[in-house]
């Protein structure tokens, strides 16, 4: 992993540690945690037309909350992959790779990455 | 943003390119599929006791799924984060250092990020 | 609430049962699998534009994982407000009463109803 | 459809409609609100252990939270089978018959619902 990302990941784990948050960083509660906070981006847009959306960070309230729930998505995912040792980096690089292969780019498929 | 990060989102925006995928990337949608994604993490842990969920890697089986779910998880990210134009590294660290006023260690605090 | 509802969660608490499934089912596990759930009904529409998304009843593999999924969120819902005593239509409509206070018809107001 | 679910769709529909509301009552946005809800449901839930989460209903200020939810939960998964005309108990009641087969209670099983 990247020397941002494994700094990053070590700051959140310092700043559970110090406030004794540790005890309720299994991988159970964080992968909710993460899900929860991923609902929060996608509540942001759930009223919006698609042309909205792709206009949001014109309005700065919205781009603020944005950025809010981004950097909450990547913290659980990041302290969800501390605790089980997992480098996120790593793990989509070898998924692009299997995805290379299984979605070839010279042949017409449906979007259905997963 | 890091060089892997910024390295792993230009290969996928390469990749959804190259299949005519972009037409489907708008911001809702890829926070919609985040948000999928992350509940497909949830759903790996949702019957585990709080002691299994912590040893879901010593199986190979579960431990592949759960890399592969982390993998999905990252990849909408930054996918979401490309089409936006948001650091999301630079977001969460951001967002670190308003945490660390927000909840001072040396203070008792219920566990309460969002 | 309904005696329809009722005996749907009869027979999933007498299914569970049978199953010596209970021990898994406390109000953190299935609140975490309806959102699973949730997440499935989800994942069928987020590919798709709005005008495609109001026409998915019209091809039967479609509408029959609609439907699924919509068995498994009521299941979930219905499971979780079981083991908690909570009576889900009765809560609903308590609930539009107070909406119906705080977004008068007659007043223009801005979608926002969480 | 039990009459006292009818009653509440309709309630809703006729909600909806007095605030010009249905233009954003798409399927794909009710389930992704219905998600964003179950969400808000699992983010009660989140850091409690099994025990305590199973006692959540005795403080009343939880209790509280949680009725509410469990209505916003309903009330969009009532919306989005209004518009797709969907009967979620008679589809939960077929889905319990399917289970039935798939899972005979007389053998053992591992927890898979779905």
């Amino acid at each position: 992993m990247s020397e941002d990302l494994q700094t990053l990941q070590r700051r959140l784990a310092d700043f559970a540690a110090a406030r004794d948050w540790e005890q309720y960083h299994t991988p159970k509660n964080l992968a909710a945690a993460l899900s929860v906070e991923a609902a929060e981006l996608v509540e942001i847009f759930q009223w919006l037309t698609p042309e909205q959306s792709a206009k949001i960070m014109t309005d700065p309230a919205s781009a603020a909350r944005v950025e809010d729930e981004v950097a909450d998505v990547l913290a659980y995912l990041l302290q969800f992959c501390g605790v089980l040792g997992i480098d996120a980096a790593a793990a989509l690089a070898a998924k692009i790779e299997r995805n290379e292969e299984r979605f070839p780019a010279n042949r017409p498929s449906r979007h259905s990455p997963e």
